[in-house]
């Protein structure tokens, strides 16, 4: 909060941000919590990203709108374009809201459970700068363009699904550097785009690679469609690196948000039913020996979410590190760290 | 034609299922192509399929419509869905169409296609009776439910994808058996739930996995959300097994159809300029050792349609045998094949 205020943004902006990436910090997916608040206050001070800035609908029909973000953060243009997408859904059933001229939004997820919370069937995802290759390709195509969906329950959490379209985050090689393990041939490729095992090649001189290849290069392409191409935003190279690029230059993020509106299509109790009642079948499910349990999807970070509200958070030590960084870069006191 | 005239499907309706199957026949998709004919055909004399039936739309609002397919051929069914969901995005700008009381719809890249032609974004997907585990489970959850998605370009054919939420097929899984070879352990499950490395195991002692571990569960169970719950039709085992399952009773299966209107968004000129150029971007990008060309989605399948168009298919054995076991059902000649 202090942290983005000393840099001009508004009270109501702070805390939007800061309940994005504390949310995502308690589902315990932490390379996209409050380690990336750093980085955009860098891009704040530089000029890349606008501390005033107001995102708004450029233009926009029954049941669609693009919204341009006008260089605030992605966090803040993304949460008004979901607004946007469920408010245009309530009239229309269904929309589609498409957003330019954004920023690393964070965890795609966070989006998707504002519909679910709305009652609707939620979907987000960006595009970003490629650091993923195809096979066959010496160097990036796309970015590893994530994509997330929620599906509100009855009694259970929403399902809620959050993945990137390379095969592991960029994170996963880090962690196999520090371990000195070999990675499987699937997740990168080398500098001379053949399979690699060696995890010290990332990320200088290697790229990650699709999930089950042609599928999530063939997703991928889909979600640079849809959050580049049709925005009028930036696709594949137009985007700016938003960690290792120049910070005093846009970044040219473009995002896409998909509600649809559950009760206006079949009634919402029935369908609240039968999501409850396909979570029970997949829970009641035989299980092979050495299981415990089957997870639906999201179902672990809600577990992670109610013990973080009920214990705290133990933060990573690269997240800590990244907090000290920003309140070093600021001359912030940061006591509880 | 003859097989479905014979059965009583007027001849609009066998013209146009004849052309889903034999278009994906085109594309070298043979599994999902005139090889299902046989088992439409078995229902429609069992009564599980009407020839009579005419799909409409149940209720509807600005942006969607839910279409009751009364039992009907899929590929009929599917075709008025998503021309209904083509229809509604004119005024709406985009729209969602889910689809009830379906049977199978053969390949969905047809329907994403028929979007791709109104100058469209199209995705098509429905959901399947459970034949895939998740990692855990002794058996299976979810169908293989299939995505497609095509988007329009300008000089070039549409990027198109159609996968299934398999990491495999199960005919590839036969073709290991063929060959006598080993799959590797990501395909499927013993019916101990354990992955196996067995071809043989198929299809009775095993289940297919999802493609990528939880990302595939998690896009197979979206689908599930939105063909299966959102349509009010079947979901998992409340479907019937199309293939092995009773002929006379209905297969509920679901689908789920979008179109997003291109030009009502964004200028359709420089949308499809700016799609030539990322795909003449990856086109572009170097490549590794023994890779001589980069494809987008969809253009392997383009290709196999214009070879297919100039010169004829040879349509592989078990088709040509399918054929052969339908006209024998039906007392037909068949002297082409």
């Amino acid at each position: 909060m202090g942290a983005l205020r000393k840099c001009g943004v508004s009270e109501a902006d702070a805390r939007l941000t800061i309940d994005v990436l504390v949310t995502t910090d308690t589902y315990g997916v932490f390379t996209h919590g409050v380690k990336c608040l750093r980085g955009y206050v860098t891009r704040l001070r530089a000029g890349g990203l606008k501390a005033d800035a107001r995102p708004r609908v450029d233009h926009e029909g029954p049941a669609w709108a693009i919204v341009d973000g006008q260089c605030a953060l992605g966090m803040v243009t993304s949460v008004f374009a979901m607004n946007t997408a469920i408010e245009k859904a309530r009239t229309a059933g269904m929309a589609y809201v498409g957003v330019r001229n954004s920023c690393h939004f964070g965890a795609a997820g966070y989006y998707a459970n504002l519909a679910a919370k709305a009652d609707m069937i939620g979907m987000a995802m960006a595009n970003d700068y490629p650091s993923m290759a195809i096979l066959g390709a010496k160097k990036a195509v796309l970015g590893t363009n994530p994509f997330a969906y929620a599906v509100p329950a009855g009694k259970n959490d929403p399902i809620f699904l959050d993945i990137a379209s390379s095969t592991v985050a960029g994170g996963k090689v880090r962690i196999a550097q520090t371990k000195n393990q070999k990675i499987p041939d699937t997740w990168m490729v080398d500098a001379d785009g053949i399979p690699t095992t060696d995890p010290f090649l990332y990320p200088g001189s290697a790229s990650l690679l699709p999930f089950a290849g042609h599928k999530g290069y063939g997703i991928a392409l889909m979600i640079e469609n849809l959050a580049g191409v049709l925005t009028g935003t930036g696709a594949m190279w137009d985007l700016n690196n938003w960690i290792d690029g120049r910070k005093d230059i846009p970044t040219n993020h473009g995002a896409a948000f998909l509600a649809f509106n559950v009760g206006a299509i079949t009634p919402l109790d029935a369908f609240k039913n039968r999501v409850d009642q396909l979570i029970r079948d997949i829970h009641e499910t035989p299980k092979a020996k050495g299981t415990d349990r089957l997870y639906v999807p999201g179902e672990m970070e809600w577990q992670n979410r109610r013990a973080a509200l009920a214990n705290g958070i133990s933060l990573p030590a690269d997240v800590v590190e990244s907090l000290r960084g920003l309140a070093g870069d600021l001359g912030l006191t940061a006591n509880w760290l």
